[in-house]
C-alpha cells in the first residue's frame, strides 16, 4: 500500500519490522496458555511503560477514542461535576463524551496553540464541588503539551481524580503516573506505543477503582463497563483462562514485541530520546522561517509538532509533493485553521533518518511550491541537533 | 504459538494464509488513497455477504459484543418494549445489554438446546407494544440455530424491528437481510467472515436507520453511537477522506481480502458447503454414540457443534488429549453444564481435512480416555457424507 | 497460491508457521553480527542434527543436485573408481554427475523396488580399486530405503569413503554419520529440514577432507568448489565476517528456526515419529487394497511413500480428484512407470491429521476414480497405529 | 534483525515489503499450475527488463557467483581464447572462473579506479583468436563502471561473444542487451532486481546459444549446464510441467513481486533515477571534500559509489558511527586498499530519503572521528540535486 514511503503523521506511524511480522502468527485461541502468557506479559509490562506500580491495566480491542470513552463512562455519575482542560479537538471531544454520561461538566478552553494557565485551573478548582479533572496530555490537533505533573498536584490539592489522554503521549512524553498522582492514563495503540491501531488501552489508579467500585447508577456504556473487563484483565495478570469478548488475539501479540523493545530502550532513555528529536524538528522549522502552532517551545509536544504553512503557499499541493518526495504527513485537524497547518508524527520509533529525510522533503516542497528558503537550513540544523 | 495445531474452536478459526499476510502489510494512512478504497470495497462486499442491498454498513474496532452493543445502544430508547429469544449464553447476555440501555425487555428463554417455539414467540408479540424483536442466530454457547426467515416474517407481521445476533453465523450460515426482512445483521471478524479478532461488523436496514433517525433521547454509548460512524461510513462509501477515530488499518485490509474470497466462493455455494459439513460432523459423532446439544439436526448449527461428552469420561483430559492430537476444540460455556460439553467450529475456511482430522483425534482421545468406541466409525461416516 | 490445501509431495514440503515467517525478515547484510551469529548456529547444529561431531557442515545457495555434484566434484578426481549403489531415478543421476568429473563409474542398480544385496555391493568392492561407494539412502523417485549402516560398514572394511545422498532423508530417517561412518552426508532444505527451497547442505568427515585437500587436480566444478566455501564456512563457524558469495540470507534465518525446532524434538524422537507414520500410512495403503513400490516393509522409507495406482484407474484424474479434496501429491517419476505410481512424502512438519486426511483423501478419490474400496478402511487402519 | 536501520551496501538492499511479503507465502508445489504461471511470467518479464527479445532466459538457485559459473562453464571449451576486461576483484574473479574451465585467459587489467582504454582492448583483440570477450559492467569492489555499449561494438567488430557481468547492475544500469549485443547478461537477485538472495539470473543470445549447442566437449560443470536447465526454462515460459531440481519456490514468488515493479516504473525511467540518485550522492561526497575511487563521474558506477575515507579517520570507527545513526554500509573489498575505503550501494527500491538519511549520516560520523567538514555541506548539495 504505501510500499517504503515514510508515514510520519501523528498515528499510525511506522512500526518496527518484529511488530508487524508478529500481526500475522497464525491466530490460536484466547484461552491457549501461551496467549494466556502473552497477554499477561502485556499487562505487567504496561504498569512499568506507564511507570505505575499500583495500577489496574485494561486492553480493550477499540480505538483510543474507546480508551476515552471507558475513563469516562466508568468514572462518570450522572451529576458528577467534572473540569475539562481543552487544548484543542481531543479536549472539546472528551468534554462530549463527559456530558453524554450526564457530567456537569465545566470545560476550560485554551487560546489556540496556548495552554490554560494553573492558576486559571486553580482558581476554578477552587470554587468546589468537582470530582474529576480532565486533560489531554497532548493534544493530536495543535500539538500543545499540557505538563501532566502540575495537573496531578492540582487534582491532589483539590482531592479530584485525574484523567489524562495520553492517546498522543503514552510511551513517548514522560508519564509518571503513580508518582505524578495521575489516576486514569489512556491511550491507543498506533501512536508511541508502536503497534498498529485496534487497541485501547488504560491503567487506572487503585483511587480511580475505588470511584467506579462505589458507583451508584450502573456503567451507562456496556461494552466499556469495567465490570465485563476487570475480572478478565486480573485473570490474564494470574495467567489463568476466562472469558468476557474474543481479544484482539494477533494485535496483543503484536503489543507484546513491542512493550519489550519498549522497555529494553528503558523509559528514562525513550523520554530523552522524543525530547531531542522533536526539538530538532523543531528547531528546523524554525530555521525555515515556518511558525509552529504551540506558542512556546515549552509547551510543544514531543511526539508530534503542528506547523504552519508559509502564507503563500497551497497545503494541499505541498502535501502532494512531499508525498512524491516519499514523505506522507497530515494536514490540519482543527477546524477554524484545517488549511494553515500540516502535522507531522516523530514519536515510537522514529528515528534520525526519518527526521532529516522529512525535513528535507519539506525543504524541497516548499522550494516547489514557491516558497523561497535557504535550502539544506533546515537539514543543516537537525545535523547539528542530532550529531 | 499454535504451530500447525488445527483451531478448531468456534473462533476465532483456521484462516486463509492470504488473509494473515495482509496483516503485517506495513500500516498506511486511515486517510490514503488506496486505504480509502479498501475501505470502500470493505463496505460494499458486505452488503453482497449479507445479501442486503439497501442496507447501511457499519465495521468499526471492537469485538463481537460491541457489534451488539452498537445495535441495542442506536436503535433503544428508554422504555422501549424489546422481546429477546434467547436460546443460551449471547441470548442473555443481549438481554442485558438492552436493559443497560432501559429497555423494557421480556426475555423467552428456550429450553437447554431447544428453541423458543414459533407460536410462544407470536403469542408474546401479539400482545403488543413491542417495538424490537432480538434473537441470536447461532448460539456459540450451544449451537442452536434459530430460523431467521420465520422470525424476519413476525416481526414484519407484527411491525417490530428484528435485530439478529450473528456473530456466530454471518457469512456461514444462510442469511437474507433483505428478502428475509431483518433490520440488523451484526457479527465479528474472527468466525465465519475469517479475519483476526478486532472488527465489529453489522448493516442496518433503512428502516432501522429511521428509528435511530427519530430517536428522542440521545444514544447513551458514545463510542458506539451511529451518529459518529455513519459520516465516515458514507465518506468511505464515497471514496472520501474522513476522520472520526483511527481505522484498525491492518484488519481492514485482511477483510478485504476475506470478502473477496467468499464472494469468489459464492454465497449460496458457501451456505451449502457449511451445511454439507456440519451435517458430516454431527452424523459422526452420532455414529460415534455421542449426543449433540441441540434438541434436533433441525436446529443443530451449521457453524458449530455442541457435543455431550459421553458420562464416564473426564473432558478436560479429553481435550488435552485432542490438543496433542494436533486439534484445538472449546469446553462447554453453558454456566449449568459447562463440564459436560465441548464445541467444535466447522465454518469459514474450514474444510474436509480439518472435519476428518477432528473426527478422528476424537476418535482416538475418547479410546484413550477409556470410552469405547468403534475406533474409525466417526471417520467412515464423514469419509461417506463428504465423498 | 496454495490456501489451506496440504502439500503433501515429497519436498518441498508443509512448512512450520515459524519458519515461513522468518523469511520475510528484512534481508540484513551478510556480515552483520547477528546474522553472522544465525549462520553459526545453523552450521553447529547441522552437526547435532547429522549426528557428527567431527564433521565440517557447508551450507550453499542452491539445489540438492548443486549438493550431490559439491560431494562429486570435490572427492573425485578423474579416473577415481567410484561405485554407485543406485536403487533409482536419482542414483543414476549421481552416476552421471561423477562421470562428468571423469569417474571410473561402475553402477549397481537394483531391480525396480528393490535394494542392491549387501553381498552384491561386497562382491564388486572386493574387486578392488574404489575410492568411493555412493548410495542414495532414500530415492525420492521409488520411496526405495537403503541401510547406510551396512554400507558404511563396508566403506570401512574395504577403505573406500563413502556418500549418502540424502535429500530425501537428513532430519527424517535415522542417520548416525559418525558412528555410521559416513563420509559426507548431503541433503536439500525442502524436505525433512524444514526450510523453504534453495539451500544445498553437508556434512563432510575429516576423511573426506583430506581426500579433498590431497588432490593433485583442481576442482573441476568452479562453484562448488570447497576452496572457495571452507573459509566462509570456518569463519562462520568462528563467527567472524568473511566473503565469497552473498549467502541466501532470509533462507539461513529460515533454517536457523527450523534446525531449532528439530533439535527441540530431538533426533530419536524424530526418527520414531517417522518411522510410526510411515507404517501407519502403508498399512493404511495396503489395507486399501493397494501395492507400495517397494518390495518390502524392510526397504520402505520413512520420509515418503510410493504406492500403485490399481490398475483400473486414471492416476491424474486421481491426483486431480485429491486435489479437489485438498490434497497435493506427487505423480511418478521414474520413466518406466511414470503413469502407474504416485508419491506421498511424510516428512518433517508431518503429523497425524496431514496423514490422516491424505488417506482419507485417497479412500474418496479412489471411489470416485470407480475403484471399489471399503470407505474408512484406510482411515481406520491409520487410525489404530496412530492412536 | 536489522530493524529499521538502512541497508545500503551494495546488495542485499532494501527490499520492497511487497517483494518480502512474497517470501512467506505458504510454499506449494514446483508444478503446480499457479507457480508455473508464476515463473513462466518472471522469465516472459527477464526479457523485458534486460530488454532482449531474442534471448533464452535463465532463473537457477545459487548466487552471482554461480551466474558468472554458469556463463563461463556453457559456453567455455578448453583452449578456447577468452579476453577478460577487469576493473577490480570481481573481474579477477571472473578470470579464474574461466581458467577453470580451462580457457586460454588474457586478462586486461586497468589501473586502480580506472577502465581499460577501448584502443587497448581493440589492439588485443586485434590480435585475433579470441572466441569470448567478458567484462564486468560495475565492479562492486571499486565502483567503475564500463560502457557495455562500447564492448558489444567491439564483440561485433571482432566477431566474439561477449559476456557482461551485471551482478551489480542489471535493473539499474542501463543495459539493452539486443540493440548493444551482448551475448550474455547475467546477475544475481538480491542487487538492483531488488529480491532477496538467492537466485542467479542471465539471459543469453541466441548466438550464445549457438556455441553452447556445438560444444565437443561436455560442460564441466553438471548443475550449471545448460543442458539440464535449459528442457525446464522452456517448459516453464511454454506454462508446463517439468523437473530438473526443485526451485527456490519462495524466491521466484519474489521475484516475480518485483519484475512487475521495476516494469511498472519502466526501464527508462528507472536508468534515468540510478544516474540521478548516483550523481546526487557522488556531488554530496565531494562537496563533503571525499575523494570517490573511480578516476572519473563518467565511469563511475550509477548503483553504489566506492569512496576513499578522509586519511586522518579510522574507517571501522566511522563504519560503527554510521551504524549507529541507523546506516549500514560497506568497508572495502579490494585486498590493497581495504582499509581505505567504503562503499554504499544506492540501487533498486532506493530513494532520495535513503540517500539523504546516508549522506547527513556520513557527515555526523566524519564529524565523529575527527574529521573536520561543514555541517550540512553534503545535504545541501544532495537537497539540490533532488529536488
Amino acid at each position: 500500500m504505501k510500499g517504503r514511503k515514510l508515514l510520519m503523521i501523528p498515528g499510525p506511524i511506522e512500526f518496527e519490522p518484529e511488530v508487524l511480522q508478529a500481526m500475522s502468527i497464525p491466530t490460536t485461541s484466547h484461552v491457549a496458555p501461551n496467549f494466556i502468557e502473552s497477554f499477561g506479559n502485556c499487562l505487567d509490562m504496561m504498569k512499568k511503560v506507564w511507570l505505575s506500580e499500583d495500577g489496574q491495566p485494561f486492553v480493550v480491542s477499540g480505538s483510543g477514542t474507546l480508551a476515552m470513552d471507558m475513563a469516562a463512562s466508568n468514572l462518570v455519575e450522572p451529576e458528577d461535576k467534572v473540569l475539562v482542560v481543552s487544548t484543542g479537538y481531543f479536549g472539546e471531544r472528551y468534554a462530549e463524551i463527559l456530558k453524554r454520561y450526564r457530567a456537569d461538566v465545566t470545560i476550560l478552553k485554551s487560546e489556540l496553540g496556548n495552554i490554560v494557565e494553573q492558576n486559571v485551573i486553580e482558581n476554578e478548582l477552587k470554587k468546589g464541588g468537582y470530582s474529576i479533572l480532565v486533560f489531554t496530555h497532548v493534544d493530536t490537533s495543535t500539538g500543545v503539551r499540557n505538563d501532566p505533573k502540575i495537573l496531578g498536584q492540582l487534582g491532589q490539592k483539590y482531592n479530584v481524580l485525574t484523567i489524562l489522554d495520553g492517546v498522543c503521549s503514552v510511551a513517548g512524553e514522560e508519564i509518571r503516573q503513580d508518582e505524578w498522582n495521575i489516576d486514569i492514563v489512556l491511550t491507543a495503540s498506533q501512536k508511541a506505543i508502536g503497534v498498529p491501531p485496534g487497541l485501547a488501552l488504560l491503567v487506572a489508579s487503585q483511587k480511580a477503582m475505588e470511584k467506579w467500585k462505589n458507583r451508584k447508577t450502573p456503567v451507562l456504556n456496556y461494552y466499556a463497563d469495567f465490570n465485563n473487563w476487570l475480572p478478565i484483565m486480573r485473570a490474564y495478570q494470574e495467567r489463568k483462562p476466562s472469558y468476557f469478548g474474543t481479544p484482539p488475539v494477533n494485535l496483543i501479540l503484536a503489543l507484546e514485541v513491542s512493550l519489550k523493545q519498549i522497555l529494553s530502550e528503558g523509559m528514562d532513555e525513550r523520554f530523552k530520546r522524543h525530547k531531542k528529536i522533536s526539538r530538532a524538528f523543531r528547531n528546523s522549522m524554525q530555521a525555515l522561517g515556518l511558525s509552529i502552532l504551540p506558542k512556546s517551545n515549552d509547551i510543544a509536544a514531543h511526539t508530534l509538532t503542528a506547523t504552519y504553512y508559509p502564507t503563500s503557499i497551497d497545503g494541499n499541493l505541498f502535501r502532494k509533493k512531499l508525498n512524491e518526495h516519499g514523505i506522507i504527513v497530515a494536514g490540519g485537524l482543527l477546524k477554524e485553521i484545517k488549511t494553515e497547518y500540516f502535522r507531522v508524527g516523530h514519536m515510537g520509533a522514529v528515528n534520525r533518518n526519518d527526521i532529516i529525510s522529512t525535513i528535507s522533503g519539506i525543504e524541497n516542497a516548499l522550494t516547489q511550491c514557491g516558497h523561497h528558503c535557504n535550502l539544506g537550513k533546515g537539514t543543516s540544523t537537525v545535523l547539528s541537533e542530532l550529531s
